[in-house]
């Protein structure tokens, strides 16, 4: 549907700002962010990769630069129309003609629309890890990686608590609160800098990523515990149990149903004839669990990761790997940029020494807590320090522990500045330690 | 992050459903939909070309019977929260819990977004059709698809305003409009089936796509003249001018300054090192394209076109189409599905028999109109009737014709079903029309 500046204004004296008119628009300006995202990912990757740096780096500082700490081109979660950014405020004025409350509805739709892409984003990479992983390796390294997990959640989440309690003096369930916080790994980041690294298929590739997966069913376990500690003051040990059984029946049922399922896919996609027959069943199936496992109380790429899981076992899986890349190179930079564009370096801004130093304490925990993961693995032949190193990135849930923290009186300001904090360098600093790592570990088995 | 219905009540007693809720509650929407839409998608592709139907019957089909003519679960455009089809109505109550008007937001955000994936989903399609295509045999086909598409748009304007001025005693102004909505040539379907056949780079299939773009452009002149006429009673012959001079600018700027463009994209891209390194700038490049071509007044689509067009020139064309197929394969179904979605076959209960001799008459013009083109051709080893019958899909544009005519008083509601009646039959005609005549014209050089 046509509809230029001069067009538009022929249109409008037939009838006014309609939602046909505004869709035409959001059209527009979804193209030019999409756009955007793609040239600044681009660029941030190439020049990191030309400095020897993760290319996920330059796309989570490409969205640093654009975002809310940056030129604020990508800013989500605006209320009111007067907090629109300068920039995009007159673009919509003075291009469209759009008045403020128009012009907010775009902006908002807008945003809306890539955060939701950046959702996609992810659960398509974890899908595509699925696809590189393997089922039986990642059974076979299964013990370790449930140490792994166990050690990563205790370790920081004790160190946490206590030293809040006893080194700052902060009440309990707040220590206890920003313990928790510390607790889940955030998967995004180390998968993709092993899978640009070739390396998800080595035992410490599949062990980090095993980990990851339960640690983050003991993140949804330790949530659930904490925010029913803040509401009621007690645990309910029923729903604890609940949430560790949905998830293991979960997780067995994905693979053992899904192993059966992949296998009636791959049969029908033989007989099929039309375009996408592979992709799309695969696609479907992936988005399925993605949804069921977001139903049962787990994270969506856990369900994408199991239906990566079971059809790269079936003879498909080369095949689909192939197809999947070029969605994924398309739809993955989404959601590092809008990583980056989130990042509020503004929440850094701690009023006092204390506060700086207590952010400090927790970024130290952070790091120290998964690091200690190294020296629960008993294989002596691996590349522990890789394995500490890749459960660093905390992201998605301990920002919800800082959201339920900030809607209640319980937990101060500061924790919750320590928090982002301790979110946002583990986020930053991983790429590149764990490329050094790796690398430093590659050089070494050449030597 | 996690959300399940356990969880969400858990949340719900600390805080109330907040504008994150329903963004989490939005992707879960947005995974069945898309799910759903590729599901019927590949179902009524996979039974049309068992049937020896083409596939893109079958997405229309399947988008019919799953839209607002079918189930109701895939519908547009609702205003009010009581509009809201059941299914979706009881499946957000009782699933998520949610009251009416946040049901609404989810339901018209979901609706809005796959507009949007679908509006996106024909700019790749285009972007596609011009990847596969080649520039010097579109340039050598020019005035033969020049002549097509004059021709293609003189006749039924012709046909159709003076047969219902003389033959329906319509009044001049809705007759023009009537006519008006006969030209356009909706070019997605045609493009479908031509690149499903792979007859997309023979001679009528470059005649076929390069007529579409002309006559996309008078599409879009005869709708100023006709916006202008009825607004002001009188035309504006400069505009005209002016909408002519932009879109011969737009074409031939985009070429030229395209090759010279792709011609530093390549460059670039050979010295990159990041996933995606052709893809994400070929894309950029299609959507900046489709913006600006959308900003000067003409369709996103000829924008993509062109630049796909340019980039099939460059040594990384062939490559290009490899990539770019499995993104097409994904989002090109939801395009449309959504066209046969939005199909609202109510709207063609004709109250009267005069109405429905009055639509019959429009279908039978645009029919004709199209298939006029066929003896404007003088190539004789063409396979006429082949070019004849591709333009005749009608889509966009005349949609806008009839919400322009619904607003105003000056268009009876006769003439607007008419038109819609129009449009649907010459999009679900097409498909098994053209793969015939394509077929028939394959065996005689068989044989």
């Amino acid at each position: 549907m046509p509809q230029s500046w001069y067009f538009s204004s022929l249109l409008a004296e037939i009838a006014a700002k309609s939602d046909s008119e505004i869709e035409t628009i959001a059209l527009d300006v979804i193209l030019l962010t999409i756009s955007l995202i793609f040239l600044v990912s681009k660029i941030g990757a190439e020049i990191c990769v030309k400095l020897k740096l993760p290319a996920v780096l330059g796309e989570l500082i490409a969205g640093v630069i654009i975002g809310v700490s940056g030129a604020h081109l990508l800013v989500f979660g605006i209320g009111d129309a007067a907090d629109i950014p300068n920039l995009w405020q007159d673009f919509l004025h003075n291009i469209y003609g759009l008045n403020q409350s128009d012009a907010l509805r775009v902006f908002d739709f807008n945003e809306q629309v890539v955060s939701l892409l950046s959702d996609i984003g992810v659960i398509v990479l974890l899908f595509e890890v699925g696809l590189e992983s393997n089922l039986v390796e990642l059974l076979s390294v299964g013990p370790q990686a449930l140490i792994v997990a166990t050690v990563g959640v205790i370790v920081p989440f004790t160190l946490g608590t206590l030293g809040l309690i006893y080194g700052f003096s902060i009440p309990l369930i707040p220590a206890v609160f920003a313990g928790a916080a510390l607790t889940a790994t955030s998967i995004g980041i180390t998968a993709k800098v092993l899978g640009d690294m070739g390396q998800l298929k080595t035992t410490e590739g599949q062990i980090i990523i095993g980990a990851a997966v339960v640690d983050d069913i003991f993140g949804i376990v330790i949530l659930a515990v904490v925010a029913s500690l803040i509401k009621t003051g007690q645990v309910r040990f029923d729903s604890i149990i609940y949430l560790i059984l949905i998830a293991v029946v979960f997780l067995v049922g994905a693979i053992v149903v899904g192993r059966i399922f992949t296998r009636f896919i791959v049969a029908i996609v033989d007989r099929m004839q039309t375009r996408g027959q592979l992709l799309i069943p695969a696609l479907i199936f992936a988005f399925l669990l993605a949804y069921i496992a977001h139903r049962v109380g787990l994270e969506t790429i856990i369900g994408s990761f199991a239906a990566g899981l079971v059809l790269a076992e079936t003879d498909k899986g080369e095949q689909l790997r192939q197809l999947v890349a070029p969605v994924v190179d398309l739809i993955v930079p989404i959601f590092f940029v809008c990583v980056g564009a989130k990042t509020d370096l503004g929440a850094l801004n701690f009023s006092d020494r204390e506060g700086l130093i207590l952010a400090i304490f927790l970024v130290l925990v952070a790091i120290i807590g998964k690091l200690a993961t190294s020296v629960s693995l008993w294989n002596t032949s691996l590349n522990k320090l890789a394995v500490g190193v890749g459960m660093i990135p905390r992201g998605e849930v301990g920002l919800v522990f800082a959201s339920i923290g900030s809607a209640t009186d319980l937990v101060p300001d500061s924790i919750i500045a320590a928090i982002i904090m301790m979110i946002i360098t583990t986020t930053f600093i991983t790429p590149s330690w764990l490329r050094l790592v790796l690398k430093k570990s590659e050089q070494e088995q050449l030597t």
